[in-house]
Order: C-alpha cells, then structure tokens, then sequence
C-alpha cells in the first residue's frame, strides 16, 4: 500500500468493531468506517446507536473486552434503580454508556445530523479515523417472524433472537442517503480498498447497502473490494448469522457468504478452518485469502488487518 | 389531634425534605406536600426537579444522609464518562439519580403532567403521602445581580451562590396554577394545619406561593397556618437564605422570618437558641413554639413533626 492509500470498511458492532479498531491501529487517518445504524432505537427517551457506539469505544480503547460489549469499568447504579422506580429493564444501560447516550440526544433534538455528532465526538476522543453514520435519516432494521414484524432490539435483545427469521427489511431505507462523507469516502481518488467486516450480512451490512446508492458504489468501484468471512466452520464467533442464514436462503458457511456478496466483492478473506472451501468460492470468481480470522488480542486484529491490506493490494495487481 | 386530621406541608428540598419526612413518618396518607419546582431545569435534554428529587428520596428512605442530597449508595460513571466526552460537569448526576431524570423527562415528553408523573412514581415506591409540585408548567427561579439575572442553578451550582443577589422573580409563575391535588389539598374539610417547613422562604417557600392563588389560600386557611424558622442563631442550616436575606430586605434572624412571613401564618416555630426572639415575634401576632429545629436523626424529623402538630392543635383551640 502506498503512504496516502485510503481504504473504507463497512461495519456491524461487535466483530465489525474489532475488525475496524484493527484497520484504525494500521491507517489511522486513512481509514474511514461505514457504520450499520438500523439497530438504533429510541430507548427511555434516549437515542441509542448499539454499532456506532461499538465501533467508538473500540476505537477509543474504551471497550469492555471481557463482556463483549458496552464501556470498560462499567457499573449498574442506573439500571438497578430503575427497576426500583419501575423502569423497563429489558435493554442494559451502564452508567458510562449513558453519557454517550445523553450527549447524542440532546445533539439530535437541537438539530445536529448523526454524522455530525459523531465527527464532533470522535475528534474530542482524539480519533482520527472517520466514523459514518450509513445515514442520518432513521433507519430500523425489523425482523419477520412467524409471530410477525419485530423491531430488531425486540427479537434480539427482549426475545434473545428466539422467534425464527423469516425475513429482514429496513424501514425508513428508501427515504435514506448517504451522508456528504460517505460519498466523499467512496469518490476519494486515494482509495485503495473496500473491506466488508466479519459483520452479519443479513442485519448489519445489508442496511448499510440498502442506503441509497451504497450498493451501486460498491459494485462499480475501482479499488478492490473484499469481505472477511463472519463464519468460521460454519459458526458465527458472536450473534445470530448462521442461526439465521437458511431461512434466508444461504448456506452458513464461508461458501455461503462469497455466493451473497458475489458480484460485490472481489476476494473473500476466509479461517484457516474452511480453507477446503477455497477452490469452490474461487469459481464464483471471488478471489480466496486464508487467514486467522478469530480476533482475541489487539495483534489478531491489527494481523487480520494486515491481511485484509495486503489482500487488497494483491488484487489491484491482478 | 383527630384521627381524619389532614396536614400541609410547603417545601423546598434539603430541610424542607427533612421535616417533610418526619411529617410523613407521623401523617402517611393524611399529609400532602406542596414542592416547590421554581428550581428545576432542563440539563443536558434531561428535566431535572431538584427539590421534588429530594422529598422523593428522603420519603423513600433513598436519601444520602451523609452528602444531604442525592440518592444513597450513589456511583459517579456517567459523570466520569461525560467528563471525557466533553459534556458538562458542572452539575452532578449521579448513576443512580439519572433513573429519575430519564423517567419523568420521557413522561414529560409523552405529555403526562409532572404531577401525574410525581403521583405514580410515589406510588410505585410505596409512598403513602401526596407528592405535589406547585405547578405543572414550567416556573423557572431567576437571581437577580449586579451581574445580571441569572438561572437559578447557574447562581446556585455553578456559581456557588457568590454572585450578590439583588432580587429574585419566577419566570412563568403569572401563567402557572395549582394543580388539582394543590387545590384538593387546601379545599380538604379535614386539613388541620398548614406547616411552611424550614426552607429557604426567597427561592423556596416564595415560589409556590407565587403560584395561581395559593398565598391568598394560605391566607384565608380556616386551619392554622405554622413556619418552622430556617434560620437558627443567625443562620441557615444549608444554603444561602442567611446571606442573601439583607439585600432582600429580611432581617438574618428567626424574628426576620416572622415578619417576613407576618400575616400567612399564625404561629412560628424557632429553635431553643432563638428563644430569647419570642416576645418580639409574638408582638407581631405570630404566636411562638420553641423546639430543637435541627434535624440530624429520624428521631429528630418526627420530635419536630410532632412539635409541628401540637402547635396546630394548639392554634386551633385558640
């Protein structure tokens, strides 16, 4: 890669982030990360964006590594008595977490973009990696069920992903645009490469791709464009992707993620596990890179990164 | 006094809450307490009612008796966090105090009134007594300096009370009215004394009796009608209504309280140091009950409630 390569990743929350705090430790200013906001719900009054909030504290060093999720040193006083007070407690709150949550409130309610708000709150995080917002306008991501339409925080938090998935759709997508650098990223002469995160493609790649023109950028773009495999021998490290695939029509496996991306993406990174599905993705014309993609440390993310990075460059050759 | 007799309180928080609660510990269901709101703000997008927080706490045995406010067993997360992501800190929110805050600023936002919303929540932690804010509209205290008006827990928080205040209004109270459990309260056939607690009477007792037509109900009560001094020696137990009663035209004594109060109230309790200001009081027709007015323990709370409903049943004979 050269010195001012740029590269843009699309990312869910937990294995997107770990991907995308990699990428960060590597690229620094020189990465910019499109972030799945149709988790995001309004929760107690306040605004809640579980991915971006992922991909921040990931970033900012402050996430939890042991819990998986939420603020480092997190503590319950406002959980706990909210019960006392009667509150709905089906969505953990910590302490820290909520000031995430107050700050990007009150920013939405006196009328700064989501973009915006998490530029401003980036930079005071001395970030210098861009986070985007895949939209400013509200999308929500819902679930089909044979019980009916559930609101994504519903089925997977409150039901525990319990009710089976018949379907996914993204309300609010169609009235929804990129934001000015979301374009900006995908137009930058300077990109180098296009990384889809080991996110779910179901609920958090395929909201970002249903945003306007997202989609259409990404299938005719310049640059090489790839996917790191969410499954590793057909299990999803975290969350509901293979649990979900067969119902909507994919193998769960890492043969089953380069059929859903094929014409999307030009090589899939996939575990040294699946490896024997090397030859088969190959004839789908994606390109194969064998990697560890299991993220435990800071090294297997910033190697996994580098993987992805070279891969990339590999492919621009061809 | 009778089995049915119903007593009112008016009350800011801190002393106010605390002979509050020791009037509640002897009332229960037969004591309703009007607070004063004339304090409360919106922060950071949260309603926030310092003085109802504080009779709440204190009924419900939530109170943090060592700080004298907030909620007991309280952690500093989300200040800690806000600190890092560049909110403001000038006023403490404690984790567990948040659940509140977040709770009525959601019902506020639904359109449920403050006093519908104070009533269920008493409910919901069994409170017995009647919790009600002088007023569902917004009535918002404002210090009055040489440096300019300023909101009233900008002067008291983040000023710390230094800048001298020349006067004190409360923007809104000309739209406000009592809502219809302040009414119910005063229309009571049974109440049996009205008892103004030992708040500050500038920015505690005077805002609720600049409300609709409660100071001409106080006036015209057919029950007694008792202050217990603020002042002791001189001085506030907390808070600044010993330094700011000159400029306001009150002389710092329990015998300035008297005649600032002179002609609402037909008796006034002052504690034993201020025994010695008796006969003056009492030539302003305020008649005098002395008593211990500082309250450390619970036991204290209810000597002092009980002080409280003698001197009424006291007036009541006369």
């Amino acid at each position: 890669m050269s010195g001012g390569a740029t590269y843009l990743a699309l990312s869910g929350g937990v294995g997107g982030a770990k991907l995308s705090h990699g990428l960060a430790m590597l690229l620094h200013d020189r990465l910019g990360i499109i972030v799945n906001t149709g988790d995001d719900f309004t929760h107690l009054g306040l605004r809640i964006c579980p991915d971006l909030d992922s991909v921040t504290y990931a970033l900012a060093g402050m996430n939890d590594t042991e819990r998986g999720w939420g603020v480092a040193s997190e503590s319950w006083g406002f959980m706990d008595q909210l019960r006392r007070l009667g509150g709905e407690d089906w969505f953990l709150l910590g302490d820290r977490d909520l000031a995430l949550h107050v700050l990007r409130s009150r920013a939405l309610a006196a009328g700064q973009t989501l973009s915006d708000f998490t530029t401003a709150q980036a930079t005071r995080l001395g970030l210098r990696t861009r986070l985007l917002p895949m939209a400013d306008q509200p999308v929500a991501t819902q679930i089909e069920t044979a019980n009916g339409t559930l609101a994504f925080q519903d089925w997977f938090v409150a039901q525990r992903c319990a009710p089976a998935v018949t379907g996914v759709q993204f309300a609010g997508a169609a009235d929804a645009v990129p934001p000015p650098g979301v374009r900006a990223a995908f137009e930058d002469p300077a990109l180098a490469g296009i990384i889809l995160c080991p996110s779910n493609p179901f609920v958090s790649i395929a909201p970002i791709l249903a945003i306007g023109d997202i989609a259409e950028r990404l299938r005719t773009a310049h640059c090489p464009r790839i996917a790191v495999s969410p499954l590793i021998g057909g299990q999803a490290v975290k969350g509901p992707a293979a649990s979900m695939a067969p119902a909507l029509g994919m193998e769960p496996t890492a043969l089953g993620i380069a059929r859903h991306y094929a014409g999307l993406i030009d090589g899939l990174v996939i575990d040294s596990q699946d490896a024997g599905l090397a030859p088969q993705i190959e004839t789908l014309g994606v390109r194969v890179r064998i990697a560890r993609t299991l993220m435990v440390s800071d090294r297997d993310k910033t190697d996994l990164a580098q993987d992805c990075l070279e891969f990339c460059a590999a492919l621009a050759k061809d």
